[in-house]
């Protein structure tokens, strides 16, 4: 394996075929699997089924009635399994990220849909000379998406209501209880997108990257059982584990992927840096 | 205008139908405009011209001889003016920068054939507390290309039969005078892509990009007489200008914005954070 194939798991979500647009006053917000959209048809009132498109019903004219409507197919759709993990956590459902949300949508819903989902992903680093060592946390075992796989010092979805900053200050305290003063020093880097498919639903994502450098004799402790354990290790050593195994959930793989190539980890002479980075910016 | 108006013009080239294909060996190489197209026509013997592409002659069957036969033509067409500034430097020509290249062309004809071609670009930086500060270079008044523009610390094309990094150090030493104990230090962080149509030509480039940390003291001093002077701004004061101007080179710009995302000096806040990006790499 390479650190391309990595690249390459992000975005497998290139043929939609299967996926019907799933559209609000005229207008895609999202991908729905055909596996899935016999499930929303009991639900006249909330959802208009047509060949070529689903979309919400005009009834439901503004954010709060659309997000009611909606949550209530939720709600009875999570009693048939649908969405294992149910979090009661609203994510805001648009045309971007800057644009104003149209209606929110619980986030154990969100991928059924292929709606974009937004999140802050931070790599937390310490200098050791001229080499830098990155603290990788590994995800609780009995987290519904991804369990026991590594993940990155802190991470977390982008919630309605918060700022991103915001949520890299409350990430890194529940997830690592980093001191604010320390987490203020969070500094932006850049934002990955992609675009996954997995288990018939679409995954075109938007991560905003933040790097944090750490204290040398700062050491994290998780606080909201998210987290089993973390481990500092040299960059070097994160770049091979990154590339030989699968063991990284898919964007942490390239959330660390961009951290290499941004501070000259990976250079040039990888056959793959130019295709990597297009991959990182779909 | 706007950094995301930089990145755009960048990346104008989305329309080839007044092109055709430049083939060797059934393979595309570059992209030839229909205004060019005539001047080969005499050249039968290097060029077969067909209705949907132009392709190098079958009977030139090695590096050597579709160099030697591109040489011929391509010294006749300066004479008629096609390609001003002529260098007598030689670019590899092929299907990508770690592909074999199959033939070498002069510098100056690279862009006229749509044929991608590759440089590295640095960002001299200084560090002033937490900020940073930018030495800015400009290009002299009778460069062929783009005179008078603002231009990176120090950039250079990428010749035949020279390392990326031994390309950055000689740059480094002509452009600005750099010891190469402090031009060691640069540091790959990224390349940038991009398509990029001016004057019926097509540059379907790649830059690779590098930061190199100045001593406070270093003062840089042109010796190969392609720039003008230097500045040294504050990073902030350097998005300004590329934002509100046009006063630097198009790919200096994206090389520049890219540098700011990177050290969190254009942050998340920019509405066009996600789609720059997308366009730093096409």
């Amino acid at each position: 394996m390479s650190l391309l194939d990595r690249i390459n798991d992000c975005n497998n979500g290139t043929d939609v075929s299967a996926y019907r647009p799933f559209e609000v006053n005229q207008t895609r917000v999202g991908w729905i699997h055909r596996r899935f959209s016999a499930a929303l048809e009991p639900f006249e009132d909330v959802f208009n089924i047509h060949e070529k498109t689903i979309s919400l019903s005009d009834k439901l004219k503004d954010y709060q009635s659309r997000s009611a409507g909606l949550d209530v197919v939720l709600r009875s759709l999570d009693e048939e399994g649908w969405f294992p993990g149910w979090r009661d956590e609203a994510y805001p459902v648009g045309t971007g990220f800057y644009d104003q949300p149209i209606l929110e949508m619980e986030r154990t819903a969100v991928p059924r849909f292929g709606v974009s989902a937004y999140g802050v992903h931070i790599n937390g680093f310490v200098r050791d000379g001229d080499k830098l060592l990155m603290w990788i946390a590994r995800r609780a075992d009995d987290k519904p998406t991804y369990p026991g796989m590594l993940d990155n010092f802190v991470a977390g979805g982008q919630p309605v209501g918060l700022g991103l900053m915001e949520n890299v200050l409350k990430e890194s305290a529940e997830e690592a209880a980093v001191p604010e003063e320390i987490a203020r020093k969070a500094r932006p880097v850049g934002a990955i997108s992609y675009r996954r498919e997995e288990d018939n639903c679409l995954k075109p994502d938007v991560m905003f990257v933040f790097d944090m450098e750490l204290p040398r004799d700062f050491v994290p402790t998780n606080t909201d059982g998210e987290l089993s354990d973390f481990s500092l290790l040299p960059a070097q050593k994160v770049m091979e584990i990154t590339a030989d195994t699968a063991d990284f959930k898919f964007n942490c793989a390239a959330v660390n992927v961009d951290f290499f190539i941004r501070h000259g980890i990976l250079g040039p002479d990888d056959p793959d840096y130019v295709e990597i980075q297009r991959g990182l910016h779909r």
